[in-house]
């Protein structure tokens, strides 16, 4: 994908077309109980049907595909959130979806997925993009890539988008960070509409690959043996996309790393005040917010995303209950 | 109260105005795990800066004050959320707050209404109504009703409004009773903007004084020592008011009670698939949609309004784990 340009504002905004309707319009959430000198709102991408904001992505490829593509059937590998989202898209659209998952995929994102109708294979975590193209090739199935392809970015730009429209003077945006098509996508919308406001990049210390590469200025690949040591379970892929890469880099102003306590207590925070559900994953920006005050740009009114909140319930009482 | 007419959908109109900006439009949230038969959506009014509805008719009431009600300051007694939401319209408006609240309201509650620099005076649950009554003698404050009020009435209303204006088509609405005035006013909406809907509320076996009154078409009040024994802290309330009771009887379609146990199964699925943290008194709707199917009328399309999210974190974290 690095052959194509950067996405555009108008991409973004044709993706918003085509997604309204199925991607909930998300409201930013006033905390009253955050600093008063940087106040806080939070993006609930957790409250999307399929419980992340990666349908937004996943309806916008769906969207733009050819009469023959759609009827080869698509195919996606995905550590959950991406699988469910395919999944759900390809049943609206009426699609064959199969999609390729790790095998220490989280059982609750297993069955959301296979509740929509899509096949499941799952796969040693290191054979997870190889096997997928052996898919495609062996099938014509089309890829709907998680992160790295401007129609992803796109439509999880639309994220910017509605932050934009509903906060023009927001101040700095905490966004999560893994492969890098939601920080992508709401970067190119925010640099575009709220030009004044910096875009943070958010990730575990354990699968800081994007805060390597951001520093060194090279794109910089973590193994999974490391990437899986975070319990952050949609944030352990190896490396930025080729496509995010060329657009973070371009765009993000910094990038925060928070520890595995730090995730933790923000999910409790985001339950006890917020009354927002949040997997690890989509608690990493308002742990930048909680615990990284002073490597954040100065501003004012900030704003983060939680990106999704798919979690297993035993696991959740767990954390809630201190027993993590 | 008794003397005031009906709250009309202009009235509620004008409180949308009025609440607009600060009070959140929340979305409605389609639950893709419920029964294809009778598809759920959540009307998730958790998400409010205060953690429930009751912000919709404190601001409203507010902001129609007279200047001298303003000077004066206002007085309001409340089980929790009413209090928080009508010391938050208070701060918002720069007038003065005193509430009156049960000594046993949850310390979650005390602490959040508190925050908003609100005087907190805590009475024995058996004087709450007279407490507040003898403030409002002695030093001239304006009360804010809980919900005997057309303002209030009015201002909940909007929660209808807006669940007439995102399902246009829906069949039921399931709404949690008490004293009635965001029942009421979610009547008053539906039956205006949706009139095939059927109006349903929802109320603990244990403190179920609406039901009686609806069945007997006496108004009712059971004592607190019966509504005391429910969970759902903030649906303890004696009797519905007089004015929500006038509407009731002519605009609810019926009442469903459920059980404690039901209302904590109800939370927990809350948390597990919709990614809401609902105290149990918000998710009792919720818990008339999943048990008590038989029990409602026909219909495809439902709605189920997710009152409130304030909750003491320990027992959340209780539930969640099954230590209810």
């Amino acid at each position: 994908m690095a052959d194509h340009a950067l996405v555009t504002l108008d991409e973004v905004r044709a993706a918003a077309g085509r997604i309204g309707g199925v991607a909930v319009r998300t409201p930013l959430l006033a905390c009253l109980w955050s600093d008063p000198d940087r106040p806080l709102w939070l993006k609930p991408e957790s409250l999307q049907a399929t419980g992340a904001f990666k349908i937004r992505g996943a309806l916008n490829a769906v969207a733009t595909l050819t009469e023959d593509e759609r009827r080869r059937g698509i195919v996606a590998h995905s550590s959950g959130n991406h699988a469910q989202a395919v999944a759900y898209a390809a049943k609206l659209a009426g699609i064959r979806a199969t999609i390729v998952m790790p095998d220490v995929t989280p059982l609750v994102k297993q069955e959301a997925t296979r509740s929509h109708g899509a096949e499941i294979v799952l796969v040693d975590p290191e054979e997870r993009d190889t096997y997928s193209a052996k898919l495609v090739a062996e099938h014509g199935y089309v890829l709907i890539p998680p992160y790295d392809d401007p129609r992803i970015i796109a439509g999880q730009g639309t994220v910017g988008l509605e932050i934009a429209a509903d906060a023009p003077d927001v101040d700095v945006v905490l966004v999560p960070v893994s492969g890098g098509g939601l920080s992508s996508g709401v970067a190119v919308a925010i640099t575009a509409l709220a030009p004044r406001a910096s875009v943070v990049l958010v990730e575990p210390e354990l699968a800081a690959d994007a805060a390597e590469s951001l520093r060194t200025g090279e794109l910089t690949s973590w193994t999974t043996a490391q990437t899986y040591r975070t319990m952050a379970d949609g944030l352990r892929t190896p490396s930025l996309g080729q496509l995010p890469w060329e657009h973070l880099r371009r765009y993000a102003d910094r990038v925060v790393t928070v520890t595995e306590e730090e995730i933790v207590e923000a999910v409790r925070v985001l339950a006890a005040k917020a009354r927002l559900v949040a997997e690890p994953s989509g608690a990493v920006a308002t742990a930048g917010y909680l615990f990284h005050a002073a490597e954040l740009p100065a501003g004012r009114k900030h704003v983060a995303v939680v990106s999704g909140g798919n979690i297993d319930p035993a696991q959740y009482a767990g954390l809630l209950a201190g027993r993590a």
